[in-house]
């Protein structure tokens, strides 16, 4: 159990960024909201999901939408928690805590929000890991929690429950409304019990996120390089080790807001060793694939973020502008979201890419090593480790 | 109290086509499934809204999306019940009668569907007396019924349920929805009391389409015109006379399906007396306006039906065919659509038309006589005919 101030979430709100991976809704936004309710309501409670009663009634909280429309309309904060009431009047059983489905700028946040206001824990665990742009894109749907009934909310007051025949249904559904709602809405679905969360949730993602904010911070305030120290943190967790992929300058970011989404592509210009190179980064809402020169050097699953390289603060899809100095950083995405099952939901091809996906290690043995090469000692399957 | 059986139904589905104005779905799809379930379940009671107990709780139930998108996809009939269903569990009441929101095609007969099926009765009346595309376009939101909650059901099962900050909001939220279920869906809305039911509802429309429908047939069987049994019937009901606007054969319909809607122009060239002459209509999934040489001879909410000239059946929209042969009629709207409130909601200029409502007994005072110029015996404001 952690108790989240205002100092941890500022450090929540900050690493949370970075898993973001260009996506998950403005950090600047979800931190603002998330201490003005912890200053007026009090540190909220982070529990591991070994701590979570296998009877617990869970539901995670987000908002949805496209980062680009985030950034212009601030929500006031109470619809977060009308969407939860909503859900709860739905099944008929009030919520026990709350979760977030995705780490990212206002998804690590927002669950952050419900609690103070509520005065419900959060589970130290979502359904990524990391920010993704659709609803089916959890380790809850992939390992069979259903996401309907979903609540929907908006700033206005409309709200809707939906029951999709499968998440895919939610997703197109749910997007189809949140574009009529403005194109942002406020949801919670995935209710599960705390059973399954310990079942299906990516674990200790936002402990994760306040390690790495703090580190970078407490890097920052020892003059020590905050990139170093960020490179360092991951290692030993159920992620990676974190690696350079690239350092540059903003050269161009083309980017449309379509079919609710923000889609395009990042061009960066090499710097120092990466001189005379050029990387572009193909995303929708998230850095979906990084190439240098046109070799591919990282896909989803695995992260990819985009940091200010004096900082390492991590900057969203739409936080980029011409010139930025920045490093490009790659994470190792956990086992349970490269599971076959998995990658049938967020492996490359799904977002029309032409790659397979290779997970990262092995695409960077000079980082990782050839050890890491084969298969874990669990025996899990990791589609090209093991050729 | 009026026992609806399989001939009854056949009277209603095509007397309900003409007040549809070419739209309200497709009438032949609407019927078949009417007269399955009648056949299945048994003849509906129909009640006049005076027969309706005032704490009754009513439900009506209809089809959404463009008549373009209906004619694809034949429903499977449960659907219907399964929004009315949706509803009832929100309320946590059962519904006391069912009842349509407009008259045409398939939402004349789709009440019919559900009360067959469900043992409930229909009530006569509705919320247009004709059709009209947008869900707020209804004497129910006009006289201060909320259409929130809606239940929304589409043919996988994937169902909604919506509550808006008002109906031009739920029209909005509810259309989304609509188009992303594939262009059309099942859905009940406007719940409400019975008392509300006989203080809004447009009063008797199921009566008169069956009495439309039964005195077009009578003529064809008796070797009568149709067309001149038809130009009778509404006449002293709370219509008023019908008229004959133009005659002619089809020469061109642009038509596109678009954000939800079937939007375009029929274009009808003269015969006999309209010889030479030219007729177009402008039409969102209904008809709103028809122009001889460019002269408006009648507008929304007045109805203009166009018939083919031997039958007097309506043929609606997606229907109309090059070379057929018509006669194109108006029927003045009941006074409960003519208020300044309701023109607000469905007159010309909300559709952006470049007129304003002029009734159209003003307009055609050859049919009608100077004496209808003047303001009713109960003084109630009809915009133009005063002036």
């Amino acid at each position: 159990m952690i108790k989240v101030g205002l100092s941890e979430m500022r450090d929540i709100a900050s690493g949370a960024a970075i898993l973001g991976t260009g996506g998950g809704g403005d950090p600047y936004i979800g931190k603002l909201m998330a201490l003005t309710a912890i200053r007026n309501h009090g540190p909220v409670t982070l529990l591991d999901p070994t701590e979570v009663p296998d009877d617990w009634f869970v539901v995670p909280t987000a908002m949805m939408g496209a980062p680009t429309v985030l950034i212009e309309r601030i929500p006031r904060g109470d619809e977060a928690v009308a969407s939860l009431r909503l859900l709860e009047k739905y099944h008929g059983r009030k919520a026990d805590a709350t979760m977030p489905i995705e780490a990212g700028g206002v998804n690590s946040t927002i669950p952050f929000v419900v609690a103070a206001k509520t005065g419900l824990p959060v589970i130290d665990g979502d359904g990524m890991g990391r920010a993704f742009p659709e609803l089916q894109m959890e380790t809850f749907s992939v390992y069979g929690i259903p996401g309907s009934p979903i609540a929907i909310h908006d700033e206005r007051g409309n709200s809707a429950v939906l029951n999709a025949v499968d998440n895919f249904a939610l997703e197109w559904l749910a997007r189809g409304l949140t574009i009529k709602m403005g194109g942002s809405s406020h949801i919670a679905e995935y209710a599960m019990s705390g059973k399954e969360v310990k079942r299906t949730a990516v674990r200790n993602c936002v402990s994760l996120v306040l390690k790495i904010g703090r580190t970078i911070r407490e890097a920052a305030e020892k003059k020590e390089s905050p990139l170093e120290a960020l490179m360092r943190v991951t290692e030993g967790t159920n992620y990676g080790k974190a690696i350079p992929l690239f350092k540059g300058k903003i050269l161009d970011v083309e980017r449309r807001t379509t079919a609710g989404f923000a889609v395009g592509k990042t061009t960066i210009e090499g710097l120092d060793e990466y001189s005379g190179k050029t990387m572009t980064i193909r995303f929708q809402n998230e850095n979906l694939m990084a190439a240098v020169d046109g070799e591919v050097v990282a896909t989803v699953p695995d992260l990819i973020s985009i940091l200010d390289t004096e900082s390492a603060q991590a900057i969203t899809t739409e936080g980029l502008r011409y010139g930025f100095r920045v490093t490009v950083v790659g994470i190792p995405t956990p086992e349970i979201m490269r599971t076959p099952e998995a990658l049938k939901v967020w492996g490359p091809r799904y977002f029309n890419l032409e790659t397979d996906y290779i997970p990262l290690e092995l695409r960077h043995p000079a980082f990782y090593g050839k050890a890491k090469l084969s298969p874990d000692k669990e025996g899990k399957y990791r589609p090209h480790l093991t050729s």
